[in-house]
């Protein structure tokens, strides 16, 4: 829907313009190693050494590689989020630059196809024999998303084919040729989906469907192959395949399992090819393994992947606050796939956990002014001790400039700049608004404005300019109980189908009261704990609103909760980066203070009250821009 | 006072009597390889092995040295532990096989006092060359606490001669020729100061005095030590050197880091050294250590060490209960050195802390039975994750029977055995009372009778049956404010100084009314919580006495905490090996319990209510003697 819908104010377009103007500029320069104080990056140089190797035969002078293995795939996230960015803010110079760097990578690539400047440049003897750590295969499968997004964007074809090259000798290595393997690191499923959908070459189908089928069914796979090589990137263990999903055939798989980033890019695939082919088996294990995401290892936040032992899933309910992993680019992930059961099953549920992910986890990975970043995002920040200890270690208090494994910077912005398609979907001659924001909305048959100031407002305006459809709005769950729409049409599964035509105007007002949640008393962490939402955005108690000290504060049972829309600026602290916010909602709850007389006794048992106090709310999302301070998203309960 | 004060009755004293009828003998058979399903420890066949090659010059078939680099230190706090026992059970087959172990030691000592089987049968070239990681300073430090108990105990000299012989070599290697270096684990040093007090010999002290003084003052000396060495045990880094508190000289450490034990057993030989020289500097760094750990990094068990990285202090705040790791070995430790605290300064707070660990960790060290045993005592258990994730793999939710690395289960045995030198003290013509047991205490020139079920009662009566003498009776911290004594005495720093002679009867009645604890809300895991406490007695909630489910409950604020008297058959579900234990108390809270409509719901903002319930509390100690239950000590509280 990407160049269907059009952005034009709120929350997600203001995420999306900070993209374009600050964060695709600033990664820009991060590529080009032009950043002072941030971790070297060293992407364009490596394809550019790689360029120099294949045509002079030698290396170039300084001319090895540098970063890591899957420093390529930065390169190529950028180069997809730029191209998306085009649409939002045109920029003739920013796409010449683009196509420049599409020179390079045609220069970097080898002469059957192969792209991969890290084996290029470092272990060209080595091509496909270190599947489990090399990322080759993610490597690509990121350059065809980037190759996709300019084609679809510009019409450019220059890296669309490289990579129909890179993917033919793919196809010619794995299946016709038949080596046996699949990727350590799933990328290049949905990738060779989306390269199939656009080109339509039914080989890129076939590629994606083999590399899902085969997965786990020779579990040893990675052990074998170890065996095989003399070297190691990090020395994974190639018996633990639970970690990168290999651990039983994809089919089986029904828990969610391992390093997040690559499960949920794996469940989007599976979900991918279960969409084209209707397979019963591969639909039942998207199904089973979202149950166990979302009803068992998410964060409220929309986070996931509880431990930072693997960055992975821990089991059942394990979701503590201060040592919360929820890695930015899983929570896109999360995104990726509950899209796809989206069009695999019509189901409010899905979008629900889509926006719970991009409103809380993903916004939060970015500093409001675009220019540092999270990799991890806690739930609870500890100063002193989140970031510090062995067990927070991953847990920054603080985002960073840049990160010597970037892989979450230029993922968030490759995903708020195709937000679009988040927002607005279309299938079976449906239009399926799932996440409301304002915009407009242009295809051949119908032309729908949307005015909102949602998730800080409590109405949807949808006008019909021309044309006629058949609108499906996803009704949120926290509003389902309670919203007015004035238009005659079906609620089905948490969605509202309506038939609309030139003229009509709809609009929807949603709950936007404060929520007190809950959580299952199976997660000991959260016991006697609540959380405040409002709509889908979950809030926490900083310390920069509280004088300083949060974890002394326990929420009323009864709280009066008063929801206020304030600026950046009323709510203090904040750079003028932040000021284009615009206003949001914040929280005055009522609760009290824990007192002692003796504040630095450890434990006591006299000489303590509860005092009574207000207590200020913020979005999660804008947690961590005003410096160190203490931060809880679950607050005790009286 | 071990063999002034003989325990008659109560808790402490049936622990003890289950070291002497179970653990001593069933340790024996561990250490003899003799008990089935539990890890081989090999340790009494490693002094074997290494005396057949001192015999033979060459090693028996089979002869190699199996188990941890300090699996001898096994055998030497079994030995410590054994002729403890003989004061409180006399068993001269005991005596006897005891007495043969010490001719196996003897001839598996080299002819110039060396003593250690790991380097004699595994690394003979390599004496002293790796203080950082090969234990034997720290073996030979138990064996001569060993060697110091035995003949304190019996008068057999065996043992000691043999470890008079080694901290003579010690005393050349180190002193006369100057050798640099100190424990990369210390243990000799306070085992050096014992040696000192029984032989009166200088040099021990001196040596003792030495490794003290040239500790951290190079900091780089593990490292230039590893440099020098092509072997490695563990691979441990030797820049990390607040791990082994050389990060600094050892009177420049104010705050308690690194791995717990280590760091128990340094501070304890340092302030043993301070009471001998009365040094300023080194009492001064005790004291602040002490500050460190009791008002900054303890938990309310007396358990220390709170992050399993490193088996380690964490930093100040930082007590997570699921991921506590708290070493049974460190609370030892941390009665030791309160021990020697007691002795620089006679103030309560000390033997507060002393009783707090004994009493709630070490305690909960062994299984009620005497033949399991927990390394790690966590604070809060959770069925399928305590011991299962990766954060939360030490933790085990239930003891286990042996272990690879036993450093606990005989040390915890030891230390038991010898209970009578914590309860009672002896100096500058005080007799000091630090803890209350029931027993009869006989010196030259008085014998007082105690009578008390304390901690499960209110009443502490000293009889004088002969004699004078001035007493001075620790009054603990939780009833300084509320008790009654039958003597007229002055109360000074937490002790109760009064003169007694023959006839006098003195009569303390403690306050016995469960507390509400609460944690300075520092501690984030902690905050909205409380934990109840009965004297000395730290109570939990575990799933066995609360139809499964302990994660939903919150306590009132004004809870009503009735206190009972039950005997383990009443409490119910404890083995009948539990049942001599006699009556404890047990807690029945009022509070509520979070019930969900939806109990397989995440989160949810409605369709849940608090009902009223009763909640059973019984005392940490006796956790997880039930099979895996949940267990929870910081409860929420309204």
């Amino acid at each position: 829907m990407l160049k269907k819908f059009k952005l034009t104010d709120g929350l997600l377009y203001r995420q999306a313009k900070l993209v374009c103007e600050n964060i695709i500029p600033y990664q820009e320069k991060i590529l080009n190693d032009e950043v002072e104080d941030a971790a070297p990056s060293h992407a364009i140089t490596n394809f550019k050494n790689a360029a120099y190797l294949n045509k002079h035969g030698h290396k170039a002078e300084n001319g090895d590689f540098y970063g890591q293995v899957f420093q390529d795939s930065d390169v190529a996230k950028w180069i997809e989020a730029a191209a998306y960015s085009l649409l939002i803010k045109p920029d003739a110079e920013l796409e010449k630059r683009i196509d420049e760097m599409c020179d390079i990578i045609a220069e970097a690539q080898e002469a059957d196809g192969y792209l991969d400047t890290y084996i290029t440049l470092a272990r060209p003897t080595e091509k496909f024999k270190n599947l489990l750590e090399a990322h080759e295969l993610y490597c690509s499968g990121h350059m065809m998303e980037a190759a996709v997004a300019l084609y679809e964007v510009t019409g450019n074809r220059k890296l669309l084919n490289v990579m129909e090259k890179n993917a033919d000798l793919l196809y010619r290595h794995f299946i016709t040729d038949g080596a046996e393997g699949y990727p350590g690191h799933p990328e290049i499923e949905l990738a060779l989906m989306r390269l199939y959908h656009t080109t339509g070459n039914e080989k890129y189908r076939e590629l994606a469907a083999h590399f899902i089928n085969v997965r786990g069914v020779d579990s040893d796979f990675f052990l074998k192959e170890a065996e095989k090589r003399d070297w190691t990137v990090w020395n994974v263990n190639p018996r633990k395949t639970e970690s990168n999903q290999s651990h039983l055939p994809v089919r089986e798989q029904t828990d969610a399992k391992g390093h997040a980033v690559r499960a949920a890019y794996l469940y989007t695939a599976m979900a991918d090819v279960a969409i084209e082919t209707g397979e019963e088996a591969l639909s039942k294990a998207c199904f089973k393994l979202f149950d166990s995401i979302a009803n068992r290892q998410m964060y409220i936040t929309g986070g996931i992947g509880s431990t930072r032992h693997g960055e992975a899933f821990s089991t059942d309910y394990d979701l503590p606050s201060d040592t919360a992993y929820c890695e930015t680019c899983a929570s896109i992930g999360l995104a990726f796939f509950t899209l796809r059961l989206l069009k695999m099953k019509r189901q409010g549920i899905y979008a629900d956990v889509m926006e719970r992910a991009i409103f809380n986890t993903v916004l939060a990975g970015i500093e409001l002014d675009g220019k540092k970043f999270f990799y991890v995002n806690p739930v609870e920040v500890i100063p002193g001790v989140s970031g510090k200890t062995a067990a927070h270690r991953r847990a920054l208090p603080q985002r960073f400039k840049w990160h010597s494994c970037a892989c979450c910077p230029p993922n968030a912005a490759r995903f708020f700049a195709s937000i679009a398609n988040y927002a607005w979907d279309e299938q079976d001659g449906v239009l399926y608004s799932n996440i409301f924001t304002a915009g407009e909305l242009t295809l051949s048959n119908v032309s729908v404005d949307v005015e909102t100031s949602y998730p800080f407002g409590d109405t949807v305006k949808y006008t019909v300019k021309s044309g006629r459809a058949k609108l499906g709005i996803h009704i949120p769950q926290f509003t389902l109980n309670n919203y007015s729409i004035t238009a005659q049409g079906k609620l089905e599964d948490g969605y509202y189908y309506v038939d609309v035509k030139e003229g009509d105007v709809i609009t929807l007002k949603l709950d936007m009261t404060p929520r007190v949640n809950r959580c299952n008393i199976k997660v000991a962490s959260n016991s006697g704990k609540a959380a405040i939402t409002v709509g889908p955005i979950v809030y926490c108690a900083e310390g920069a609103d509280n004088e300083g000290e949060v974890f002394g504060f326990t929420l009323d049972s009864s709280a009066d909760l008063e929801l206020k829309a304030e600026a950046p600026a009323q709510i203090g602290g904040f750079s003028e980066a932040a000021y284009d916010l615009g206003e949001v909602y914040t929280i005055t709850a009522t609760g009290t203070e824990l007192v002692c007389d003796e504040p630095q006794a450890l434990y006591f048992s006299d000489g303590y009250r509860e005092e009574k106090r207000q207590i200020k709310l913020i979005p999660y999302f804008m947690w961590g821009n005003r410096g160190l301070n203490q931060m809880r998203v679950w607050l005790p309960i009286k």
